[in-house]
């Protein structure tokens, strides 16, 4: 079992109910990953549904939940012969801290019928480099977990020379070998610095809403993550991402609604 | 009162319960439109919260309600200083139709600090055409309550030529004269055929689930609606609907996970 595969670990009470451990070390800011929560209740979801794979997952940002025990509490909203949906929501003290509505259904694994090609091209991985490693001091144990190989450009914020576009690509993976599974994919979702780093923003930018989309089983290898967006206003921007696989396949889409940090 | 804020009224029964009565003048091959729904659960979402304007709204779509009395039943799940959280459920004889979870603010209207250009132009008005009107007999009641003129290439589809991509675009306003506003706009991110049709699919396509955020209040005029999508897999395809505004704001952005119809 991978260091990942422990820290989402979901155990089963009963039919509604599961036992999650939030894992310190998913932190950004001091603050747990939106992805490795998703990530969390989405083990509960899957195991306690008739069908494999969580196809779409929209999840609203209460509150932040701390490292420690926590609860997956399930609710199932319908049972059909393609597809359940389910609610499930994050549980600490008695209290919600996240909400989340799931469809799962079992992918068949067939070929794609029609696709788009990524609107920017990727440089190769040779060409993509890593931030520098976080000071201890800054609560950022994420960075440890994954590897974020990035696409130079989308991280000239970084040394004061940002793109001016609302952007962010990388080729991800776990630092511990693991092949990736729709858990490390809604991780991977959130797993990059806010697109509107590039355009200029700064400060810490919580998730309200992040709704994605599992459109295939990933093949293994490194993930290429393509973030953008389309609008800073009123103290609001939104993400959008998408995950290829190592085989070119589009495997995941997602897209949040976030707040301006005041940074 | 319009025809369309009459067909959504939603009368406060509780602060938990309010009533609605769903208009079969808004059906799409006999089933009402998704979006209709959801504006229809929007205005008692709206009526119950401190703040004024629906931000983000994740429908997952359970089963197709009838036209005639609902309910729409809330649960307030957080209560801050900027956002409100509600999750809300269309019932019909107490049976749960429609879960949502929206997030309401009050958006400052300012003006945008960043923002991306469509991705695809859009020829003028003049050079827009409608689709011949449905048969009685199709259940096509919404195209009664709403004009789109078509960029022509996207409906290739009606006369057999599809552009091969998945892609809809068009020109919408409502029938009755009415500036568009947020209630509007629930319906105009779902009020366009299918994208897969022009990348050569046919036949009724469920919506399984779509996320809508509103970014901006649209200025008064017609709405430019571009629908796209990226990927048709193993019975599921996504559409993505950017709807801009007569004075050049991106005012709404959707995306919705659907089924492939066997038509």
């Amino acid at each position: 079992m991978t260091k990942f595969d422990e820290a989402t670990q979901a155990i089963r009470v009963d039919e509604t109910t599961y036992d999650v451990c939030l894992d310190p070390g998913y932190s950004i800011a001091g603050m747990l990953n939106g992805g490795y929560l998703m990530a969390v209740m989405l083990r509960a979801v899957v195991d306690a549904s008739p069908y494999d794979h969580p196809v779409s997952t929209a999840a609203q940002f209460l509150r932040s939940p701390r490292p420690g025990p926590a609860r997956v509490r399930l609710e199932r909203l319908k049972t059909g012969r393609t597809v359940a949906m389910t609610r499930a929501t994050l549980m600490q003290d008695d209290t919600a801290y996240i909400e989340t509505l799931v469809t799962t259904a079992t992918l068949a694994g067939g070929p794609s019928e029609w696709t788009g090609e990524p609107a920017v091209a990727m440089p190769p991985v040779e060409e993509c480099v890593a931030l520098p490693e976080p000071k201890p001091e800054s609560g950022m144990t994420f960075n440890a977990q994954v590897e974020n190989l990035f696409d130079p450009p989308t991280i000239g914020w970084f040394t004061g020379s940002p793109s001016g576009r609302m952007e962010s690509r990388a080729y991800f993976r776990m630092v511990e070998p693991q092949d990736p599974d729709p858990f490390i994919l809604a991780m991977a979702v959130d797993a990059l610095p806010p697109v509107v780093f590039s355009a200029g923003a700064r400060g810490w930018s919580p998730t309200v809403e992040l709704t994605w989309h599992l459109r295939a089983l990933p093949a293994p290898g490194r993930l290429k993550v393509y973030g953008h967006g389309r609008l800073m206003r009123d103290g609001w921007f939104d993400e959008d991402v998408e995950v290829w696989d190592s085989e070119g396949n589009l495997v995941a889409q997602s897209r949040q609604l976030a707040r301006l940090g005041r940074g």
